[in-house]
């Protein structure tokens, strides 16, 4: 059968054929997706199994603009490799249909955009555990640490993205340092302050130029590359990371430090413009926590996962691991300031200090937030631990 | 016309419809290629033209095992790049042609292998100026330094060499340090030296490590990927690097290191058991002159073409080439070290070490060029001169 894009109508029969829980009976299914490239159904039985069914169209939704489907085949690649090395962390893949371009996978019905979540002052006590899992696995399961370098070489041949590590190396290393394009977004009352601060500073703007050139260059592992709290649905007894269209081989670090960087805008809003369900103090003394646990569990899970999974005998050489560690936190630091400093002033920001009312607050925010970027990309070698990041967070006076 | 292996009596046919100089005519045709895999044929005409025509065969010529005639696709791909890139400094490409998977190139006749040049004491005034322009050149043009990111992300996908680069992994960066498959040939007398000073030093292998994890995971640029001595013909006017079989996106400092290994090696045969042509102290004067000017001039002549061919507006912020320059400095002088280390004591031995005919002679030779590789791997990110270089060579006594 060839392809077809799915709609309501067609989805209930085309489910019907390929899944065991879905053979007979009634079940109903609604089209739940917003995106630009994909359409996405949600089929279920009342009281009984769902299943969500993504499918990716020939042309974007909006602009109509040519669409490679070969996208989905890579990202359903990375989903499958997510479901082999972490497990439970991510949505189960049920199968991918090539002809259809056309992944079936859990619904996550229950769960919230963990971003929403922590603006709206929740605590989830097991995300550090499960994220560093999540990252430590994949990290494990697909670098040269776990995997036959050939076989290795292969996959990253496989998985090579570039119209989407173009979008990254312009909105996080290049367009927030110089806003070449004019489409920096600064909030106006910093203005000053970020010409000053950021615009007129020669030496950021190096060691980000040094942390865009690793990006990319280092084919290290397959990342998720987008991993910020708005990729990661939550409740209080899950986490599942989702949506991995950006992932391709990089540095290991990368998705550590983007994630610790979505971690703090969660803390500097907190603390400027606080409007949470818990406690302001002990949300804040959570997200501390949470912060160091992210990386001080990332840091004792990676050395014990690198001896089990580490094959090569020249990798297993006495102090090879820490050394690895190292090098993959100060890129993990680096690529947490520059996340930092873009969603701040750049293109894209995010919601944590965008929808702060106050003005004085919001300014507060965001100052707090460039002055610990600048400070993790420029001491990223220095930033070993959970303790940095806190450190960073508490420079802006 | 579809694929048929050319023999002496064919190949006259395949050139006559293939090249203007040899449409009509008598000429002349001989076999000269001894390789595994690929059978080479030299076409000439008596006081005229010349070609050589290699073509890559189904299966290898001793062992008869399959082998991929895709990596003549590659290999001609590279011999493009050299010739956009470097040209004058590899033979001249005339065609490729990819049913018959074979490749028309500049006879290199009246040239001479540099390795058996400079046992015999020849001395190459040009040798720096020319290699130098061919490693800047290339480069410049083939890393994301000149080339549009994206671009390069195609061509790293292209170029990816899991079976040649699976050699460099063991033979340059395991074995040595390692012996597990007992294929070393370490020379009698320094066994218990090489056990002391080699095997049983768990910090140099950790170094080694290192490099091996960059090697893997960096890829920068094309590299010819096994720039020795025996992969150059020269004249005293001419330089032509030739085999680029083990091409690949490596570190950027990968073909600087092993050039400057195989030099070290003529210096410290030259200076424990010389038998040249030149008078011995002016071959040394020259070999030393030549390494320190090949890392210099490839210094400056790197700092110079940056300038010229960067166009990433962050690449170009105040200090981005000098740091660029010293990460690649460290690697070259890190794939020296074990390039001094793995064709002393490895299965690949080079004949500048293993012809040396004199017992004693030989083993100081080879300590000497074991101690240098140790110093400049150990301390790469401090050799940074053409001095730390010379320095190491003159460590043993």
């Amino acid at each position: 059968m060839s392809y077809y894009l799915l709609t309501e109508e067609t989805v209930m029969e085309y489910v019907k054929g390929k899944l065991p829980a879905f053979v007979e009976g009634e079940f109903s299914c609604r089209e739940i997706g917003d995106g630009n490239l994909n359409y996405v159904f949600r089929v279920w039985r009342e009281e009984g199994p769902s299943v969500i069914i993504k499918q990716a169209g020939d042309l974007s939704r909006l602009s109509k603009v040519p669409y490679s489907r070969d996208r989905a085949r890579i990202e359903a690649e990375i989903l499958k490799a997510q479901n082999t090395h972490a497990a439970g962390v991510v949505p189960e893949l049920y199968f991918y249909d090539p002809e259809m371009n056309a992944t079936a996978m859990e619904d996550l019905t229950g769960h919230t955009i963990m971003r929403k979540a922590l603006m709206e002052g929740e605590i989830f006590p097991r995300f550090a555990e499960d994220i560093t899992e999540f990252m430590v696995g994949m990290l494990m399961g697909t670098s040269d640490i776990g995997v036959s370098h050939a076989e290795k070489k292969e996959r990253v041949k496989a998985a090579v993205n570039p119209e989407l590590c173009s979008i990254t190396e312009r909105l996080i290393f290049t367009e927030p340092y110089l806003n070449l394009e004019g489409r920096n977004k600064v909030f106006e009352p910093n203005a000053q302050w970020v010409k000053k601060n950021l615009y007129e500073d020669e030496r950021i703007r190096l060691e980000a130029a040094k942390c865009k050139m690793s990006f990319m260059n280092k084919a290290e592992a397959l990342l998720h590359g987008d991993l910020h709290t708005g990729s990661i649905f939550v409740t209080k007894d899950s986490t599942k990371v989702f949506d991995p269209e950006f992932g391709f081989y990089g540095p290991m670090g990368f998705d550590l430090g983007m994630l610790t960087a979505n971690l703090m805008f969660a803390w500097a809003r907190a603390t400027c413009a606080y409007t949470g369900v818990t406690p302001k103090a002990d949300f804040v003394s959570w997200i501390e926590e949470t912060i160091i646990d992210v990386v001080e569990l990332f840091k004792s899970k990676f050395l014990a996962a690198f001896g089990e999974a580490v094959a090569d005998p020249m990798l297993k050489s006495r102090g090879f691991a820490p050394w690895l560690l190292g090098e993959l936190l100060a890129d993990a630091a680096g690529v947490c300031g520059a996340e930092l400093i873009r969603r701040t002033v750049g293109v894209a920001g995010v919601a944590d200090l965008r929808t702060i009312e106050d003005e004085g607050a919001r300014a507060k925010a965001e100052r707090i937030c460039i002055t610990a970027g600048k400070q993790l990309l420029t001491y990223r070698f220095q930033s070993m631990s959970g303790d940095d990041y806190i450190e960073a967070l508490k420079l802006y006076r």
